[in-house]
């Protein structure tokens, strides 16, 4: 298995840089990144893929069991590290992809030396003593909507979660982003993300973290964004001046600034 | 004129109830009110319309002169009361119609007995001391895009303002409002809309006055709720467990059970 042609691994920055590893979230794929990488491949290595069944990832790589499990995706990542044999990793994970990090960092803790997550929830349904931001039957609703017509899903959903509809182009690419996936890989990723409860592996992350949340994201209320912190000692919270669940679009200075203010590389 | 046939006039609802009047916003029509109005019609005598240059409004009756400020569209609502010999009118405006209300409101007092406004702005731009959530170069943004593509940006822009990406059926039902209408009366409006500033006209208001926030509209953050709150002696700012920019259409219930407690007729 060539996993760099089954991810579409790209390798681009700084040569000798410290690794960014950048892992876009569902219905996406490594374009996710493009406003950020310019600034971010002056000073670091940076390894960029698409999760098998997103993007120009090989189709005939996935499995239906393998990708209905965040335990699957976190595989991806951990194959593209040992391919790369990469080491001292800064994962940086949006949406649902900062829990795979997590799950990633749990595996194989040898690999990672910094988390960045962009816009997590480590679970979308309320639950006791936990806000989410959606019920049950919301996700069952979001599901079925997806299931019975994808396209048309995908153009209302999409640029609900980018919201800036001041900038309406950016909701038109994350559109075209969500139809250019896969239906059927799409629904199981669907599944398999909004379904997670990821809450009690966030106790095992044990290297510095940062945790990057928006003023107004219709993915995850502020709560979530509390949570998380609480829950990853010694985390840092960094509310972004954005909104919208894609500040890496819709904010790609601001969040470059946050993530080179973490790891000490600011210029 | 035939103003009942000029703004495409509606009345249902019960016969000898207090009159409500419901006024739609930017990019819709009366169908707005769709959810809510069987259940305030069993209380309330219903008048609905279409803004002139919206829904099934006359054509020929639009003017780029008259409804480049709200206050034109004021006229529209005060037309449609005198017509109708409308009096103890409570007002329940959407979006910039809350503001246009005001302007009613104030220009004829013996008409208007309450006022309802259902996530209101009095301006979308920031100013000293002010959030309204959008800079001044958003908004320019906004209206460039709507001028050069106004199909493509409807269909982003509408489902970001309605927000509830779990219900993606809401942000389609919007979208085929804003393109449904004319492009240049759609910009007109739109410019009227979002370049307001309708702060001043706030302390004309002296009937009792509610105003329906929702927890997240990213058309403007919750500092505006409060701002028009603070502004409008004795109102009440409710803020509904719904999220997007039209709670009549995504939280209908909640919608009309804090208007039927707030007028005191909730069964």
């Amino acid at each position: 298995m060539d996993i760099r042609r089954r991810n579409n691994v790209t390798v681009t920055g700084r040569t000798d840089g410290p690794v960014l590893l950048l892992a876009h979230g569902f219905g996406c794929d490594q374009n996710m990144w493009r406003l950020v990488v310019p600034a971010l491949a002056e000073d670091y290595r940076l390894v960029l893929f698409d999760y098998v069944g997103s993007g120009k990832s090989l189709p005939a790589a996935w499995s239906e069991q393998r990708y209905s499990s965040l335990a699957g995706y976190a595989q991806d990542v951990l194959e593209v590290c040992e391919e790369l044999d990469l080491r001292e990793v800064t994962f940086v994970g949006h949406s649902v992809s900062a829990m795979v990090g997590v799950l990633a960092a749990a595996t194989a803790p040898e690999r990672f030396s910094h988390l960045v997550m962009i816009a997590p929830s480590p679970r979308y349904i309320d639950d006791d003593g936990y806000r989410g931001g959606f019920s049950a039957e919301d996700i069952d609703e979001l599901l079925e909507s997806l299931e019975s017509n994808y396209l048309g899903w995908s153009a209302a959903m999409a640029p609900a979660i980018m919201g800036n509809p001041e900038r309406p182009e950016l909701g038109q690419e994350l559109t075209t982003s969500f139809c250019a996936t896969d239906p059927d890989m799409a629904r199981v990723f669907a599944r398999t993300t909004f379904l997670s409860d990821s809450r009690a592996d966030l106790k095992t992350v044990t290297v510095p973290t940062l945790i990057l949340e928006c003023r107004q994201d219709v993915i995850a209320p502020p709560e979530v964004g509390a949570h998380v912190r609480d829950a990853i000692p010694g985390s840092t919270l960094v509310t972004l001046d954005a909104t919208g669940h894609c500040p890496q679009l819709s904010a790609p200075q601001a969040t470059t600034a946050a993530i080179t203010d973490f790891l000490g590389t600011r210029r």
